[in-house]
């Protein structure tokens, strides 16, 4: 259900030759009201994408009818036809439903560059059948339809007292976003003004997708909406919103990170007793961006002088001999000395879990990767062949 | 010959069992004098193996009289204990060869955590016998003493009005120096003053060392050493001097680069009319470190959206349509669009140049890089093992 869980919202996924699969590649995400107050957040990469210049027009007055997202191109880099594309795309979604272009959302997917008169013709000429397709339990279809190298369709749903709110998402590789990831779709029915709601988007994406950071390069794409239908009549507590909010955002990302292209683990970073919640979060991006490290990792070897080497590029407050580093539960560094036998971690699970003890302050954060592996390295020497 | 083709030094290298393969792994270079001026630099990693603290320690009057070096373990967070071991080393070359301790810089290279008490004894226990195997022709013999996952040897000669330099290096992984890089020697009969060599050193080093970036990890232990025997009785012009150190720098760069563990391409960043020298180097280096843009060029992929997506994650100065993309001589982005056919790029060689034009001013500069190979994850998963 995902996307089309909370009342209010209809979504379909059609097939319009963009993947050489066959597969569905276009999908639409509609808003029915009453409200249509909407917040979005973008990628940081500077060398945004046409649908993300776009998009970031569209959600200046909080106002989204709809979002529709392609895979099976970016519609990165391919010059002013590239942003035509998206501006007509909107114009075609609007036309069909009635509402106007500066309310419709552009999402793309695929290969950065891809963006010609074919690809054009194949998204606007499809918007009359992804409409016609529309559905009250289209969810999966949308969330089928926007998979790039993804395995699986990534959906998930959270509720309050009498409220509920919907996502999917697309991840896979390029998978470390600077603000927003990827490609995402939030619903909900709750009756929350577009200030509220984006406070809310903002204060989980900080904690949530900000923090995957599977491969250590950030999109050009990135993009996560968040409408509301208010068809619920409920206005929630603003807390209670966006507990239940960073839930599901935290639940969509554990599901980008275990299924990133060619990883063999999943592996929190957790960084504790930092000076600041600043330096936990760089020091923990720091090992997660170390290639060493995660190739250990996919190897099941607990190297520990790979995190500290990390550590020590960075310009968090430590003192580099009082650090402790635990890998699944045993202390194999304590106060930069080897401590517990390397043999009592067991690397075989795919989850892992390494902890830095800072030991200088009280802060802590957590970062999402993902080890360095030949199927990794095989993808993306392959992707564009 | 390398650090024995200048006039007044000595080398040496033997088996002390430190690698498990037998093969030599404890090397000496001994200056003559009669003058014993000298500089060195070291790792910015702020997580410092122990012999790099002795070392900066040893630096600080400008006198070195011998480098003692060895693989087979990077005596880096072994504690207090470690520290010892290090000082332990420099006593007994000390005593060996009738210097100050103060005066003997120590190099370690291998496993960060090893170096426990059958380790000190390999290393101080093989002193007499690699001050007894000195020899002003073992330049070779010190240079394959400090291989780790080298493949062969790095050595380098240059030369000029009745003076030479002489160098060698070791490299292979960890291999993104912040100050120096891993380990390097060299030596010079020029007559300069410890100041001079500092300045030199800094100022090759700086276009040199600090600009090959093969896997992003930077090591705990990287020192480079310059020592000069004034054997030569000549003062060069300082710039000349420094030219001439700076080539030598780069011919060993190369060497490291082209060395680099797994790797198949080495692939030279150059980045053009930057606003700044510093911007280039961000740029350049934010595109090295991109695993997404490096699994591409393995795969001969000259995937050239990778390659913008990663310059708009740094603070340069540009504008993101105004930047063009050369892959080996085509020209295959232009303006932030499509130019040239991606199927002129032949990227079957193992030298590739990417050439970025940000069009905002007239600085540039230049990293050296490697792709990102199965061999690579292959070689770095099961290191430890």
């Amino acid at each position: 259900m995902s996307v089309t869980a909370p009342a209010g919202f209809e979504a379909s996924g059609i097939a319009r030759g963009l993947k050489s699969t066959g597969a569905t590649d276009l999908a639409l995400v509609v808003n029915r009201g009453p409200s249509s107050a909407a917040a979005a957040v973008f990628t940081s990469n500077r060398c945004k994408a046409n649908p993300v210049l776009w998009s970031e027009q569209v959600i200046l007055d909080g106002v989204v009818s709809a979002v529709i997202l392609n895979s099976g191109g970016a519609n990165c880099y391919t010059g002013a036809f590239g942003f035509q594309t998206t501006h007509a795309t909107a114009e075609a979604v609007a036309e069909t439903l009635g509402v106007s272009a500066g309310d419709v959302i552009v999402c793309s997917t695929g290969l950065i560059g891809v963006g010609d008169q074919t690809f054009r013709d194949k998204i606007v000429g499809g918007v009359p059948a992804v409409v016609e397709s529309l559905s009250s339990d289209g969810g999966l279809d949308a969330a089928l339809a926007i998979m790039t190298t993804d395995t699986k369709p990534k959906q998930a749903v959270a509720s309050g007292s009498g409220w509920s709110i919907g996502g999917m998402a697309k991840g896979a590789g390029m998978l470390a976003p600077g603000l927003a990831t990827m490609l995402v779709v939030i619903t909900t029915d709750a009756d929350l003004p577009s200030a509220a709601l984006d406070a809310a988007l903002r204060a989980a994406t900080r904690v949530t997708f900000d923090r995957v950071d599977s491969d250590g390069c950030m999109s050009t794409n990135d993009t996560v909406t968040l409408m509301a239908s208010g068809a619920s009549k409920i206005t929630p507590d603003v807390t209670e919103f966006t507990a239940a909010l960073t839930a599901l955002c935290l639940e969509l990302s554990l599901q980008l990170q275990s299924d990133a292209e060619g990883a063999s683990h999943d592996i929190t970073i957790e960084v504790i007793n930092a000076a600041s919640e600043s330096d936990a979060v760089t020091v923990a991006r720091a090992v997660s961006r170390s290639n060493l490290f995660k190739a250990a990792i996919f190897g099941n070897d607990p190297n520990w002088g790979r995190v500290l080497a990390a550590v020590g590029t960075t310009d968090a407050e430590f003192d580099p001999y009082n650090i402790d580093v635990t890998i699944n539960g045993i202390m194999i560094c304590k106060a930069g000395e080897p401590f517990e036998d390397r043999e009592l971690i067991d690397l075989t699970p795919r989850a892992a879990h390494v902890l830095i003890d800072l030991h200088i302050g009280s802060e802590s954060a957590a970062i999402y990767t993902n080890d360095l592996t030949h199927d990794y390295v095989h993808e993306n020497s392959a992707y564009a062949s």
